[in-house]
């Protein structure tokens, strides 16, 4: 009778999914079966254009069962992991135990709130499309009561927005919650002064875009105050209540709007592991993305803390596929007997976009600003979505936006609180 | 000065949205104030695909502001209503009190569960789209229950789905809901058998589509049968729990899915107002729409029980319409110093579609079944999408759908539950 060896990935982002390809294309006798929260894979870079309405947020979702079709030795289960022993080899979910020969960390991050005080209770995260639906559907309710409003004291207050965080996230959300804003007043908010809109980017660092060149933070800082992002510098938030946040400075800043982009930090998955320090909850590895002590357990993406030169690798898409990929290749390595190779990061470079036609790119020694770095992140993420069913979807609705200037996917849904009994 | 007159409409759904515009034309005059508890109206006649993942939920919806956008004289506000008083002529909302000179009751209908044990707690109704999307998680949500399931009366059970009532909404759920699990099963379900899954629909009438000619009702049994639904004729469900329901044959279905699609009511906005006996709390109008007593009160669509030859006018979207621009131009009327007219509706036919390429439709004289009829309803349904911003991508989407047969919308995305305070 032939043996099973059988592999877990847990997490279906962009590190899970790599790693199921991999082992799908290297290792087709292995039984692999990936689970999930969701029954979706996300797009995460574009959540910010759902959380301002700009695109539909199943345009960015989908189903893990259609990536993996025509990946005969990989199945999917959707469930929630709550540890994983690492002697007895098996990972507990919601529906019971699972035995594996090796498994692959994949689970991500959330957002790190860093302790801030009332930070997690009255800011929106924006690591997820459920986060970013709430999000749309809260930015879109405030400007309906704004424009319901007499008063200018409380108008002003709906009206005004601060991000936290002057990372990539948060200068695109920076950008594209003053264009909606802006968009929406001009169309529909006859009643509105686009001059009562206020967003706040607060970064406590000296600059934007910190893990870029200085001067495309720069150029990002250009473009924002330019088109009346309140940007503060060397500030940090350090309350968030209901009524606003209060900022280092010693400011209050009236909102009902806090979307907090500040950082993130590792899901720990595994309670008994102890994080790398001041790695944001990641679990150090070895170049091989193995666990010490553990040649069975791999961990890639942003659960994984690995130095290459004088850093840790950052916490992004790119990584994230990349050590998944190498994850799923070292597995089919060990279950041919060789060696598992070392992970080597190769940087295709890094971008943000700033509004509908405004970006900043760094890649390699080529940094690019403007427009023609908005097209080079428009063919990027086109490329990206390949294998997306919905890439001809996301493409019309993006032309749709972005040229029409219509009201785009700009509704106020939330689904059905009706308990789901089994 | 100038003495506006206030016209206060309640409801954007058909009815509403037709009185506004037939407002902004014949009264330029007037102030209108349309108001609804959500910032979109929908095109329900597709909520049932919604509920079966085959559209995306943004694409039926279309934000009101965005329609009212060239009607220079017609506001919105999003909140909802909890009573009119009509002596002083004043609309209750959430934000307040708003004194009108016309108002036009348009508030539509919700699901009437006849008071059916355990209806309204375990099933899912179909009027709204949060409703449609919650039904879409948990119908996707069970197949992937029934995927992880080893036990076969516990899968046999999450691949039973019960449909309730055998009219037009009945009658194209059973048809989509089919389609949709054989379709996952095929694609992405190997493990699944899709003679497991049974759906169900219970009418206690003698036949389907009561409302239609008896030979579309007799098509509809034959296509839903030969697709394997299990249709059950003058069988009625008396108690809805958490385990299935019972039927008043005395049999018992297990099933976690029950869908309520055996009738409507409409909305109590008024608690002070006695509906009309049998009419599914609707009030009695005068032939101009108007409420007895109260000339400058209108009631349009489900609201409105008016007699038309023999019977009460059905509940449908084209009475709603025709009725509702009727309203509008009634109150033009009166403004004008002018004797408000009678209503005559005029029937431009019914359909309902029962699968991807067949439906059965009655137009005048004329009945159709099959692929022709299908094809009416997709023209007729394209043409009553237009002004909708999104009428090009709900036909992408269907083309998709239709003849790549692809994953469609099979996504379980809920909002995140963060309060929004303030």
């Amino acid at each position: 009778m032939e043996q099973h060896v059988n592999v877990v990935i847990i997490g279906g982002g962009f590190a899970g999914v790599q790693a199921a390809k991999a082992l799908a294309r290297r290792a087709p006798a292995a039984r692999v079966l990936l689970l999930d929260r969701n029954n979706y894979h996300t797009f995460t870079p574009l959540l910010y254009q759902v959380a301002t309405a700009a695109i539909q947020p199943e345009d960015i979702a989908y189903p893990i069962r259609s990536i993996l079709r025509r990946m005969r030795n990989v199945a999917f289960r959707l469930t929630e992991v709550s540890d994983v022993d690492l002697e007895r080899r098996t990972v507990q979910t919601d529906d019971g135990s699972i035995s594996y020969d090796y498994v692959i960390f994949a689970a991500g991050s959330t957002t790190n709130f860093f302790g801030t005080d009332g930070a997690q209770d009255h800011s929106f995260g924006l690591k997820d499309l459920s986060e970013a639906i709430a999000l749309r559907n809260h930015l879109l309710g405030t400007v309906e009561r704004a424009a319901a409003e007499a008063d200018v004291a409380k108008r002003s207050r709906l009206l005004t927005v601060v991000i936290v965080g002057g990372g990539p996230t948060g200068v695109e959300m920076a950008g594209a919650v003053t264009e909606l804003v802006r968009l929406m007043i001009r169309h529909d908010y006859p009643m509105l002064d686009p001059a009562e809109v206020q967003v706040l980017l607060v970064e406590a660092g000296p600059r934007l875009l910190g893990g870029f060149q200085p001067k495309l933070g720069d150029a990002a800082l250009r473009y924002l105050r330019r088109n009346g992002v309140d940007v503060r510098l060397g500030q940090a938030v350090k309350v968030v209540d209901e009524s606003g946040v209060s900022l280092s400075t010693g400011e209050s800043i009236e909102t009902p709007t806090v979307v907090w982009a500040a950082g993130v930090e590792a899901r720990g998955l595994v309670p008994g592991l102890t994080p790398a320090p001041h790695a944001n909850n990641r679990l150090a590895v070895l170049p091989t993305l193995q666990l010490e002590g553990h040649p069975q357990v791999y961990v890639a993406g942003d659960m994984a803390a690995l130095r290459q030169g004088n850093a840790l690798l950052p916490m992004l898409a790119p990584v994230g596929m990349q050590q998944g990929r190498c994850a799923g290749e070292n597995v089919a390595e060990q279950l041919a007997g060789r060696a598992p190779k070392p992970f080597r990061y190769v940087d295709r470079g890094v971008m943000a976009t700033l509004g509908r036609s405004n970006a900043v790119a760094q890649i390699g020694p080529v940094t690019l600003s403007g427009f023609i770095a908005w097209l080079a992140w428009l063919g990027l993420h086109i490329v990206d979505l390949v294998g997306f069913r919905n890439r001809a979807l996301v493409l019309v609705n993006w032309i749709w936006d972005y040229f029409f200037l219509t009201s785009g996917a700009r509704v106020i849904i939330a689904a059905d609180k009706k308990s789901d009994s089994d």
